[in-house]
């Protein structure tokens, strides 16, 4: 039997998701509290990694359920477990499977990043917003985002591509507006390494003026890392939602 | 002449604004910066106090500019502020004034207090929302706020009110709802010490069908600290901004 459970963090203080050592890593924290509440040594497997200092608010993760003679109360375990995690991480929605894999099973994800302009930082936003110093073009933005969806080789809004399979499909990449805050929302099956702030990145640069919509098309077809634009910063990130 | 200042905090991390010797308080981090800037001991008025863990996003302060040869640039002033502040407090919309006083001349004070419904903690949202277990009856509580908006004696919705004069004006009181997120805006010229989240105790009580909404009228009249509902937690208050 696998527990799949889902995860919201504050990636401020972490080393991103996955366990590094010693390093202070969700998974890390979530095996010791998960460890402490089955008195057993228990491996999880998350959807997959986000980077340091990235969030989520759904985040999901399994594991294998030890071999235990009380019954299994899903609301006790994820109180109890919530109660040992740091403030900064947290669980919720229990489920039991027969089979589940949070990493193989996921068809879709969901990411929001989060923006707003200013000249002067504010304590309060800079927690979970990029800050931009001018109010970028969003119309321009929006003609980008549409050629970003349907199925591409990302190779060029990857910072480490490795041996992985470059193709990804975007099924929609949309742009949210109120007052001085806008936010991205873009979902898809599956995200190379830095690939939402990679293209968040791009997508600023041409909300600013300095690439057309239109060099989207250049940029996927050049395969080259170099012609995207900067990596945005991590904390404006957040992984909203893994679907199965 | 008199320079005005926005103030952004969380106020997690902080033992309310005012000043309390040597414990890390806003106001103190405030004048050490100011200090830093202008070389010289700047004293702050705030609008008025927060206490420990209530965040600011529109707290407004003031101080006499001290006699200096430079002309005084704004914009640097405000960027080299927050870059002498730590990172959970900010400033912003510097203004200059022959005469202004932030406590004395404030005309009407916004709060939002935010709250979402959960069995499970969030550690996405603990930091400034307080958690609820059920949602409550939104209907009933705006028909409570219908009682306790206008010109009042709030003695039963203060935990201190010594020789302070009790009665205050509450211009709004609304109740917003989305998902299972819901929040109050109390808009009034003034407010005695925990009188914000006194009133949203009560109507957390009205929500739960502890109280009847028109019990508002009797608490009121009693003047008795006693007939209302608990102190909501500090961390769902926001300070959002202060009209002049």
């Amino acid at each position: 039997m696998h527990v799949k459970l889902m995860v919201s963090y504050i990636g401020t203080n972490f080393f991103g998701f996955q366990r590094q050592g010693a390093k202070r890593t969700v998974q890390k924290e979530l095996e010791d509290a998960l460890g402490k509440f089955f008195g057993a040594n228990i491996k999880i497997t998350g959807s997959g990694r986000t980077d340091t200092g990235v969030h989520a608010m759904g985040q999901v993760i399994n594991f294998a359920l030890p071999e235990t003679k009380e019954e299994l109360n899903l609301y006790k375990l994820c109180s109890a477990v919530n109660h040992f995690l740091p403030a900064d991480v947290s669980v919720c929605d229990p489920e039991l499977h027969v089979q589940f894999n949070a990493r193989a099973n996921a068809k879709a994800k969901t990411y929001i990043y989060k923006c707003y302009v200013d000249k002067y930082r504010n304590a309060m936003k800079d927690t979970f917003y990029h800050r931009v110093y001018e109010m970028p073009n969003i119309a321009a933005m929006e003609e980008a985002c549409e050629y970003l969806t349907g199925t591409h080789d990302f190779t060029a809004f990857c910072s480490d591509i490795g041996d992985k399979a470059p193709t990804r499909t975007i099924y929609s990449c949309q742009i949210k507006q109120d007052g001085n805050e806008f936010w991205f929302i873009i979902r898809g099956n599956g995200f190379l390494k830095n690939m939402v702030r990679i293209i968040v990145g791009t997508l600023l640069d041409v909300g600013a003026g300095k690439l057309q919509p239109e060099d989207i098309k250049i940029i996927l077809h050049s395969k080259d890392r170099q012609t995207a634009g900067e990596t945005a910063p991590a904390h404006g990130l957040v992984l909203q939602s893994v679907e199965y």
